[in-house]
């Protein structure tokens, strides 16, 4: 009997924000697959160990560059692919870590379509994305009514057209401030959560008091 | 000591979906509010019910109308609102369950935003939306890399331009096949989930399968 893969989704950052589903997927997984990009790794692990027993499990650390060559970042996702496949096919199953939402922006989906192709079974435990934490943190709607909800890549190719739709935006993955992202804070009610559920959590509504090498897990919720 | 409204996002079907702070959050209230609107109320009761302890705590209902009538609508607020301020001042806490996630398109934010007026302390517990739950269980991601991610209702003013854009498209709220939605899924692949994680959970990726007066809780993921 093959293992299965598990996409795991741990939340945003409070590990109160995990759900059931994932807490008893863990426990059935004799493998810990942890993604490692820029120290995300890590945040996803410590969520995961608050909540569930990792005692006797093996932990596999899988480094995926932030680099722009696509060969170097599909090579990356193919050892992962293969090392993963190879564990399933002794029969161990693998829990791969997520933050925030699995099919939201995660490396899973790579890795996943790959097992997937080589015959194995995934399944996908659906989790609370950091916009809607970071939402919940500053008590206010996302969206209500009719109201669309655009969530946006800061680098996104279409930025401009989409922030200028009527709903609400939520601009992610940006590396401190932009040019284009500073235009928009300064001409529109924001709120900005970084950190959200850590720590070190931050509320800002004015872009002058974000730092400029603010922290990539930065939600920018813009009305 | 005053009691604390807590806004509880139960997930979108499935019992496993809830948090872990969602659970803790009834936990520690005495009194479970349950908006009713076209028997959404009974299905996240229903929830709660599978993974909460229920016992020794009030269960009051509060029915919100679909109706259009502006006053009727507000009223309804009022009163949901005026009845959970008796009860936080007489010292309860009350957690006011939601369905997918507190900040998308929930009641609750009209009633948090009376009760805070009114001076009381309102908690937004996040959970999984309808669309990140729907995805999970068709095994595809919603978006990579830079993609943008559309959320819009069937009826949002500016669904036409939104659709045009390049992105994911989630479609919601749609009380059967509109005909512009059903332009949009015979012109583009997609994915429709209806009843995600409850029994009668299926998946349509034809619109000639979809039945007329299909589920309201259908997310419809548009590539």
């Amino acid at each position: 009997m093959s293992g299965i893969l598990y996409g795991v989704s741990v939340g945003s950052g409070d590990p109160e924000l995990i759900t059931l589903g994932a807490v008893k997927a863990i426990g059935e997984c004799s493998v810990i697959a942890v993604p490692r990009t820029k120290g995300e790794s890590s945040l996803a692990l410590t969520i995961a160990e608050q909540v569930a027993d990792m005692s006797g499990k093996e932990i596999v650390f899988f480094d995926f560059p932030m680099s722009l060559d696509k060969s170097e970042w599909e090579k990356s996702h193919e050892t992962a692919a293969k090392d993963i496949c190879g564990r399933l096919s002794e029969g161990m199953s693998v829990a791969m870590l997520c933050l925030g939402d699995i099919s939201v922006y995660s490396t899973f989906s790579y890795i996943a379509e790959r097992v997937k192709q080589s015959g194995f079974i995934c399944r996908w435990i659906p989790g609370v994305t950091s916009f809607c934490a970071a939402a919940a943190v500053c008590g206010s709607p996302l969206v209500s009514g009719n109201e669309p909800l655009i969530v946006v890549p800061a680098s996104s190719d279409n930025f401009d057209e989409l922030l200028k739709q009527s709903g609400t935006k939520v601009i992610m993955k940006s590396r401190g401030i932009s040019d284009r992202l500073r235009t928009v804070l300064e001409s529109r009610p924001f709120f900005a959560v970084s950190d959200c559920g850590m720590q070190g959590e931050r509320i800002y509504t004015d872009v002058n008091d974000i730092p400029e090498n603010g922290s990539y897990f930065t939600v920018y919720i813009v009305k």
